[in-house]
C-alpha cells in the first residue's frame, strides 16, 4: 500500500491559511496533527508556517514530550521536532521570536485557559480563530486513506462472516456474548481496535437505535441488529446488518424490504455536488411513502475517517454538498417500539461515477 | 452496596462556588457531571445554582438531548432536567432570565468558541474562570466510590489469577495474545470495560515503560511486565506485576527485589498531610541508594477514579499534600535498556491509619 503523503496535506492547509491572511496556524487537535504529520502520540502540538517562502516546511515544527523522542523522529522524519513538555506554549514562544504576526488556532478545540496562557506568553501575536479548517480538508480522503478504510471495512466483513458461519448468532446466547465474540473476531482478523462499542440488539431491543448489549438472550423469531466497526491505521469502518433468527414473520420481511429499498435509494443518491439534505430525502422518502416516516428516528449518515463520526453529516437539516472522495455511511432504520427494528448501513466512497461500496457483506434478507 | 450521594457532592461544590463570590457554576465536563449527578450520557451540561436560598437544588438543572429523555429521568431523579440540543447554551439562556450575575465555568475544558457563544447569548452575565473546581473535590473519594474502585481492583486481581493459573503466560505466545486474553478475562469477571490498553512487555521490551503489545514472542528467561486495569461503574483500577518465565537469572532477582523494596517504601509513606514529593522521595531514594536512580524514568504514581490519571500526581516535582480518602497508585520501576525492566504497581486508599491496599495480587518474586 502507498504511504501517506503528509506533505501534500500540509500544502493544502497552507493554501487555506494564506487565504485567510494569516502567517501560520497552530494545530493542537491530536487527530488533525496525525492527519498532517503521521504522529500518533498522545501529546503534541504543531505550528504550520504558511509564509510564502521556500523554507516554510523547515519552519513547520512538531512539538511533543520526552516520552516520544524516538517515535516522533520515526513517524515524522520530514519535519523539525521540538521536545518540550510545554507543547503548544513552547511553539508560541518560538513564534513570538519569528517574523510572524497573525496566527490561526483551532478555537473549537482550544480551551479558554490555553488561549489566555498563549496570549500572556506572546502578547505581540494576534491569535485568529480558524475553527474546523483541518477537519474541512479531512472530508476528502486521498487514496491512501481510502485504502485504510477499505481494509477496516474488509476486517469487519470477515469477522461477521466467521461469526455467522460458526453459528455465533443462535438462540440462547446473550447480546453481550455475541458482541464480545464479534469484537474478538475483528481483532483476530487484523483490526488495531474496534471503532466503537459494538451494538447487538435482539428482539424488542432492536427497536432501540443505539442499544448497548445486555444479558438479554437471543430467541427464535428475533430480529438481531449488529452495528459495529474495525479500526485499521487509525481509520474506522461502520456497518449495520439486521438478521432474523430461525423463523421470519411477514411483518419482518416487509420492514426489512422497506429499509433495504430506502438504503439502496440513499446509496444511489451519493454523487459529487449533491446536497446532503437531498441524499437524506432520497432514502427518507421511501420510508415516508410507506407511511412510516415517523419511525425513522435519526439522520441518514455521516462522514467516517480518523473519527467514527466526522463531517459531513447527512440529515434532513444538513447543509452543503458532497465532495468527490468523501467517505460516508448510509444507514436508514425503521423502529417499531416494543416489537423490533431494522437498520442497514454501509460505508461508501463518493466517486465521480457511481459510489464505491466498502462494506461488502450481503444485504439480502437472511434468516440465520 | 450503598448508592452514590450526589446531593452531598453538589452541596460541597456549592460551598466552593459561594467562597468565590459566584451565584452559580456551569459544569460541562462529562465526568464532572457524572460525579455530581450520576448521568452517564454522552451529551450534557449542568448549572449548579449556589445562591443562599432553600431551593438551590430546584434551580440546579441538567440539560441533555432527546436521545437521553428516559435515561436522564432514571439516573437523575433528584434534579429538574431540560431536554434541548443546545446544551450549555440553553442553560445560559435560562440563567440570563434569572437573578444571577456571576457564573463560574470550567475554563480548562470550555473552548474559546463555546465561551464566545455564551457571551453573545447572555451579554449581561459575567463568566468567571473556575478551572479544576470539581476535580479538586473528586480527589477525595467517598465510600461509595471506594466500593467501586475496590470491585474494579478485584476484577483485575481475579483476571490475572486465572490467566496465570491456566498457563496463559508461557513461552511461544505473543504479547498481543496475552493482552487480549487478560482483557477478555476482565470482561468475563465483571468489568464494564478495560481501564486502558493493556501493556504486555516481554524480554527487552519490558525495559520500555509504556510498551504497546506487539507480535513479540514470550521466551524462557524473559521478564513479562503486565500493566492493566478494569472499569466498574465508571471507576478504574490500575495494577502492574512483573514475572519471570521459566528460569530467573541473578540480576533479575536483584532488580525485582530493589523495585519491590522501593514500592513498599512508597506505600508506607502514604498518609494524610504528607507532601506528594515526599512520597515520591521515599520510594525513589531506595532505588537511588542502589545506584540506579537514573533508571527510574517516571513519576511514582497518580490519583485514579473516574479517570485513569487524575489528581494528585505523585512525583519529584509535585506540590501539595495527600488527603484522607485519596486513591492513588504507587508504581516505581527500574529499566535496563535492551535487557529488561521491572515495575510493580498497586492502587491504594490513603487512610488516617495505614493505607488500604485495593490490588491484592501477591508481589512476591514469581517464576511462572
Amino acid at each position: 500500500m502507498s504511504s501517506a503523503d503528509h506533505g501534500s496535506r500540509r500544502a493544502a492547509l497552507r493554501a487555506q491559511i494564506r487565504e485567510r491572511g494569516l502567517d501560520a496556524m497552530l494545530v493542537t487537535d491530536l487527530l488533525n496533527i496525525r492527519y498532517l504529520t503521521g504522529f500518533t502520540g498522545s501529546s503534541a502540538a504543531l505550528v504550520v508556517d504558511a509564509r510564502d517562502t521556500a523554507d516554510s516546511e523547515d519552519r513547520t515544527v512538531i512539538c511533543t514530550d520526552g516520552r516520544y523522542l524516538t517515535q516522533v523522529a520515526a513517524q515524522v522524519p520530514d519535519l523539525p521536532s521540538l521536545i518540550d513538555r510545554a507543547g503548544a506554549a513552547a511553539l508560541v514562544r518560538g513564534l513570538s521570536a519569528a517574523p510572524v504576526s497573525r496566527v490561526g488556532f483551532e478555537s473549537h478545540v482550544v480551551t479558554v485557559d490555553n488561549l489566555s496562557g498563549w496570549q500572556s506568553t506572546a502578547p505581540d501575536l494576534e491569535f485568529v480563530r480558524t475553527p474546523g479548517t483541518v477537519e474541512q480538508l479531512r472530508m476528502v480522503k486521498d487514496e491512501h486513506e481510502i485504502g485504510l478504510l477499505r481494509r477496516a471495512c474488509t476486517v469487519a466483513d470477515l469477522a461477521l462472516a466467521v461469526l455467522v458461519e460458526r453459528g455465533g448468532l443462535r438462540p440462547g446466547r446473550t447480546e453481550r456474548e455475541v458482541g464480545r465474540e464479534l469484537e474478538f473476531l475483528m481483532l483476530e482478523h487484523g483490526a488495531d481496535g474496534i471503532s466503537f462499542e459494538t451494538i447487538v440488539a435482539a428482539g424488542a431491543n432492536s427497536a432501540i437505535p443505539h442499544h448497548r448489549p445486555t444479558a438479554a438472550v437471543l430467541a427464535t423469531g428475533d430480529f438481531v441488529k449488529l452495528d459495529f466497526g474495525a479500526q485499521v491505521g487509525g481509520y474506522h469502518s461502520d456497518m449495520t446488518r439486521t438478521y432474523v433468527l430461525g423463523v421470519a414473520a411477514d411483518w419482518q420481511r416487509e420492514v426489512y424490504d422497506l429499509v433495504a429499498r430506502s438504503q439502496a435509494a440513499g446509496c444511489a443518491a451519493l454523487a459529487p455536488g449533491v446536497e446532503v439534505s437531498a441524499v437524506d430525502a432520497a432514502a427518507r422518502s421511501v420510508i415516508a411513502d410507506a407511511g412510516h416516516g415517523e419511525l425513522f428516528l435519526h439522520g441518514l449518515g455521516h462522514g467516517v475517517g480518523l473519527e467514527i463520526h466526522e463531517a459531513p453529516g447527512i440529515g434532513a437539516l444538513g447543509t452543503g454538498t458532497l465532495l468527490c472522495g468523501a467517505v460516508v455511511t448510509v444507514e436508514p432504520g425503521v423502529y417499531f417500539s416494543g416489537r423490533g427494528g431494522v437498520r442497514i448501513e454501509d460505508t461508501l466512497v463518493v466517486r465521480e461515477q457511481e459510489p464505491e461500496l466498502l462494506t461488502l457483506t450481503s444485504k439480502d434478507f437472511v434468516i440465520v
